[in-house]
């Protein structure tokens, strides 16, 4: 098979929206735990199956967003799955260090809606300054 | 607090998109398995909670969707999660009856991407036309 070819199968069956985009979900692969939701389009799905990696599409940035290029956190890829409509991919990862969050976290879900407020829940596990450095945290 | 400033709490810190939808992720709450992804409007987040299962917003039906109102597949709420950027939601569930899918299936996410073509990886526990009648499926 053709790398065109391969890469047409992969994106084959994929409802993209509008925008390019289908919405991924991270999942640690062995605890089962949800790391977080982003974005990929077509060139991120290749790159993270070419890579082995998580790559999404960073809708602020405009730009492919290699999870992990500078705080080290990469996702190495164990799985690639889709839904039933083809509109929402799942991926398998391991994360590396642990955490998936920006805010030293182990997954972005850590706020829960309880007493009629949403309430942080999970411990920092690691300052955004030292994973960042304090010109960007 | 009142009913308006309790919904208020609610949709709070979401970042609702163009359509005024948020992605929901549903989890079984135990097992860890990603049953779906799917969305909520505003009107549909506040019935998920007000009746404590998991109404969704039906984007191609146009209305609120209260999952399992054919099949019976309810999903009982046991906790709502957002994530970092707010614009994302996690559910914990228990799903009735197993099957989160309309294939029959436990789980939507049922394709894995392997040699080079998505393959059904996953079981149908339960014939299609047993859940909807001969009818629908």
């Amino acid at each position: 098979m053709s790398e065109s070819s391969y890469a047409e199968s992969l994106c084959a069956h994929i409802k993209w929206d509008a925008a390019g985009l289908v919405p991924v979900i991270a999942q640690q692969h062995d605890s089962g735990k949800i790391l977080m939701l982003a974005w990929m389009n077509r060139a991120a799905l290749r790159a993270t199956l070419a890579e082995q990696r998580a790559v999404y599409y960073s809708r602020s940035r405009r730009q492919l967003w290699r999870k992990g290029e500078q705080s080290g956190h990469t996702q190495l890829l164990k799985e690639i799955r889709l839904d039933c409509d083809g509109d929402a991919v799942l991926l398998q990862v391991e994360q590396r260090g642990g955490l998936a969050c920006h805010t030293g976290r182990r997954s972005c879900f850590y706020r829960r809606y309880e007493e009629r407020a949403w309430r942080a829940v999970e411990a920092v596990l690691k300052d955004p300054h030292e994973i960042y450095g304090r010109s960007r945290a």
